[in-house]
C-alpha cells in the first residue's frame, strides 16, 4: 500500500490564540504561565469565548517531570484552568512539543470526537542551572549513542554548522546575520524575552563603560558580535548569540470545527496543511546540512494544502541555533541549498523582505520555552494573517499564507503547519 | 453550546495486538521491550503485515526520563523499529499513558490522516530502587498539594480504601479476593509478570521451609495473605499483595481504518466507543470512593458505542491497588456502589463468573509497566474477543463487547474504550 496524502475529513480553524510574557521568572511555575497564556487566549476570541465550551485539551510539553518533578500536566493543567473533567492529554516530543500538540487537537476535530479544543504548550526552564538545562534538554538527544560522546544540543548543532560552513564555504561570522535579524524583529515584540536589537544591546553595554565613551571597542553590531568577551564560544562555531536562550513561557490556540468558526470570528485562520515526519538521530544522518524529517513535514503540509513552498509569504520557523534556521530556510523550499545564508544577508527574510521569517524575534530573541515554541509558531502567525502584530505586523496587504516549522531535538522530530487566513 | 457525544467520521478496527514477557529484566531497556511487542505484534496479523505499511506511531509512555535518562521516545523508538521517517509521538498521562496514546491513534485514523496506525505502551521501571520509583511515580499526583503531604501512591489508594472500608463496613482482608482472583488468571497467562496462583506461591513457600513440613503455618491462601511476614502492610490498610507489582514491560496494537481491516484479518476488533476525562485531584475530590473521571469517560463511551454496563462481557479494569479493581467495577456501573467487594467475593468476576474482569491477571498479576498497561488491558480484549487467550480463554460462545478501564493518577485522568468483534 501506498501512502496516499489526503485532506482531513473535516475542516479546522483557529479563532483564539495567546502567549504569557517569556522570559526568566523565578516565582512562576508552569501553571502560572498556562494560566496566563490562556487569559491571554480568552480575551483574543473576536465574538467571546465561554470557557466552559472548551471540550478537550492537548498540552505539549517536553521535561516537566525533571524542571518542575511534575508529571501527568494534562489533568493538573485543565484542573487549574478550571476545565476538569475535559479531557487533557500531555504530547511530548522535545523541542516540538508544541507542534505534535498542535496536531492532535487538530485530529481531535478532525476524527468527529471533539468541535472546541484547547491547545497548550509551556516549559518552566529556569529552576535548574544552565548546565542542569543544557543535560535536561540532552535527553532529546539518544543517550544510548550521542549523548555519552559529548553531543549536547550546542554541539550537535554545532556539528551541523561545521558542516554547512565547509560545505558552502561560509564564516562563522556570517551566522551574525541571522541573529541581528531575530533581535531586530524581537525588538518589536513586547513578550519576547530579549525585546532589543543587537545594536540597543551594543549601547547599553557601552553606557555602563567607564570612562566613556573613550572605551567603546565596537564600531557597529557586527563588530560587536565578533567580540569574544561579549559573544563567547558555545561550540565552535557556535557563539553565545547564535543559540536561543533558557525561557519560561506558554502559549496556546483555540481549534474549532470549520462550520462553527462564525461563532467566535469573522477572521478565523484555517489550516490547511499539516505534516509530521521522524528523522534519523544524528550519528546515522547520512545528511548533515540538512534535517530529512523537516523535508518529509513540508513535503505532506504542502500536499495536504495544495500549495508550494513558492506561495508561503511568511513563516515562523525552528531558530534553536542561527545555523537551524538557515537549514530550515533551505530544508522548506524557500531556498535552494547552500543559498539560505545569503538569503539572510540580502535581506530576503527581513520584516521588509520578500519572506519574512520569525516576525515574532524567533527562539532566538522571542525566547525557547522548549515545549511551548511550536504553540507560539502559531500564535504569531494567527497575529500576523489576522494584522493585529502591531509594530513587526508585516506590509504586506495580500498576506495570506503562512508556515510554521518546529523540529525536536536534531531533526529526531518535524512538524509543519500551513495557515490560511479566511 | 452543549458537548454532544458524536461518531467518529470513520471506523477504527484493531487487526493485531502483542505484548512483550512482562517482568524485571536488567539486561533490557525501553527499546529491547518495544521491539519484543512489535515483533508479536507482527506475528499476530493473520494475513500478514507489511510493516512499511505502518504510517505512523503513537507511544504511551510515563516516565522514560527519569527510569532511563531518555526523552523524546517517539522518534527513537521508530528509528529502532525500522519505521522512520513516519511520524511518532509520546502521549503522556501517567499510567493512563497508553488508553490516552490509544485514543490519539484512534483520532489520527478518523481524522483521515492515516489509515494504518501503530499504538505502542512502554515502561523499563526497574533500573531505579523500589524507593526511587516510588518517587518518580508520585510525579503523577500534584507536587504542590498532595506529595509533600507524604501522598506517594500506595498511600493515595490506602485513602480510598479507608473511606471505602469505612463507609460500606468492610474489613481489609476482604480485599485479598481481589488478589487471589487476579494471580488464579495471571498463572494462566504465560507473560504474566507473576505467573503463579496465590495457593502456589503459598505451596513454594512450604517447600523451601526447614524443617518441612511441621513448619508450614498455613491452612488456605487467605491465612497465608494474612501472615504480615509474607504479606506486609505497605500504607494501612493496603498490603503488598494489594499493591501492583514495578514492571517491565510493553504492548501494542495495530489500527486500521473500518474499510481496510479485511486486507488484514477476517476477524478483526472494532472500536465502538472511546470516552476520557479528568478528574480532580484527590485533595479536592468530594467523592472519595468513586473516580469521577472514570465515570465521565465510560457514560461517554457507553454513549457512543450504544450499550450500556450490563451489555459488556468482559473488561480490563486498572486494578494498580485491589481498591481500585472494586472502584472500578462501580464507577463503569457493572455494580451498584459499595456492592463490587461482594461481586468479587461470589466469584461474579472470575474467569467463570457472569462479568470476568482482569482475565489477564490484571495490573495485579500481569504486571504494569505504567506507560504500557492501558495498551495491554486492550492486547487482553483483543485475544479474548477473537478467542485466541489459551488457557484463560473465558467460556461464553456469544463473547462479543469487551471494555478496558485505564486510570492516571488517583483519578486525574480516566479513559475508556469499549470492543467488539465483527
Amino acid at each position: 500500500m501506498v501512502r496516499k496524502i489526503k485532506k482531513l475529513q473535516r475542516g479546522v480553524s483557529i479563532v483564539g490564540a495567546g502567549m504569557s510574557q517569556f522570559g526568566s521568572f523565578k516565582d512562576l511555575i508552569g501553571r502560572d504561565l498556562l494560566s496566563e497564556s490562556f487569559r491571554d487566549l480568552v480575551n483574543s476570541v473576536d465574538k467571546g469565548l465561554d470557557v466552559m465550551d472548551i471540550q478537550s485539551l492537548y498540552i505539549g510539553n517536553f521535561s516537566t517531570e525533571m524542571f518542575e518533578g511534575q508529571g501527568h500536566i494534562g489533568p493538573i493543567m485543565a484542573d487549574w484552568l478550571g476545565l476538569t473533567p475535559r479531557p487533557a492529554t500531555r504530547v511530548e516530543n522535545a523541542c516540538a512539543s508544541g507542534g505534535s500538540a498542535l496536531r492532535e487537537g487538530i485530529n481531535a476535530v478532525a476524527s468527529g470526537l471533539y468541535d472546541i479544543v484547547l491547545v497548550g504548550g509551556v516549559e518552566k526552564m529556569s529552576s535548574l542551572s544552565t548546565e542542569e538545562t543544557t543535560d535536561v534538554l540532552a535527553m532529546a538527544a539518544d543517550v544510548l549513542y550521542e549523548v555519552p560522546a559529548g553531543f549536547t544540543f550546542p554541539a550537535i548543532y554545532a556539528a551541523i554548522a561545521v558542516a554547512y560552513l565547509d560545505k558552502y564555504e561560509v564564516s562563522p561570522e556570517q551566522l551574525f546575520e541571522v541573529s541581528i535579524k531575530n533581535h531586530m524583529n524581537g525588538s518589536l515584540n513586547p513578550r519576547a524575552q530579549f525585546n532589543s536589537t543587537i545594536g540597543e544591546m551594543m549601547e547599553r553595554r557601552v553606557s555602563r563603560m567607564v570612562p566613556s565613551p573613550v572605551t567603546n571597542p565596537w564600531n557597529d553590531e557586527r563588530e560587536f558580535l565578533n567580540d569574544l568577551s561579549v559573544n563567547p564560544w558555545v561550540s565552535w562555531p557556535l557563539r553565545l548569540f547564535d543559540c536561543a536562550p533558557i525561557t519560561d513561557g506558554s502559549a496556546c490556540v483555540l481549534l474549532v470545527a470549520d462550520e462553527i468558526c462564525n461563532f467566535f470570528t469573522d477572521k478565523p485562520v484555517r489550516i490547511i496543511g499539516t505534516g509530521q515526519a521522524t528523522g534519523p538521530q544524528l550519528n546515522t544522518a547520512p545528511n548533515s546540512t540538512s534535517l530529512s524529517a523537516a523535508r518529509v513535514a513540508s513535503l505532506e503540509a504542502y500536499s495536504m494544502a495544495g500549495i508550494g513552498p513558492d506561495a508561503i509569504q511568511i513563516a515562523e520557523v525552528h531558530d534553536c541555533f542561527s545555523i537551524a534556521e538557515v537549514v530550515a530556510t533551505e530544508d522548506l523550499g524557500f531556498f535552494k541549498e547552500g543559498e539560505g545564508i545569503e538569503a539572510v544577508k540580502d535581506g530576503r527574510t527581513s520584516l521588509q523582505g520578500e519572506k519574512p521569517i520569525n516576525t515574532s524575534g524567533g527562539l532566538k530573541a522571542k525566547g525557547h520555552p522548549v515545549g511551548a515554541s511550536g504553540v507560539a509558531q502559531v500564535v504569531e502567525l494567527y497575529l500576523q494573517l489576522r494584522r493585529q502584530a502591531g509594530l513587526r505586523q508585516v506590509a504586506n496587504p495580500n498576506l495570506e499564507f503562512g508556515l510554521a516549522h518546529n523540529i525536536g531535538a536534531a531533526g529526531g522530530t518535524g512538524v509543519v503547519h500551513i495557515l490560511q487566513r479566511e
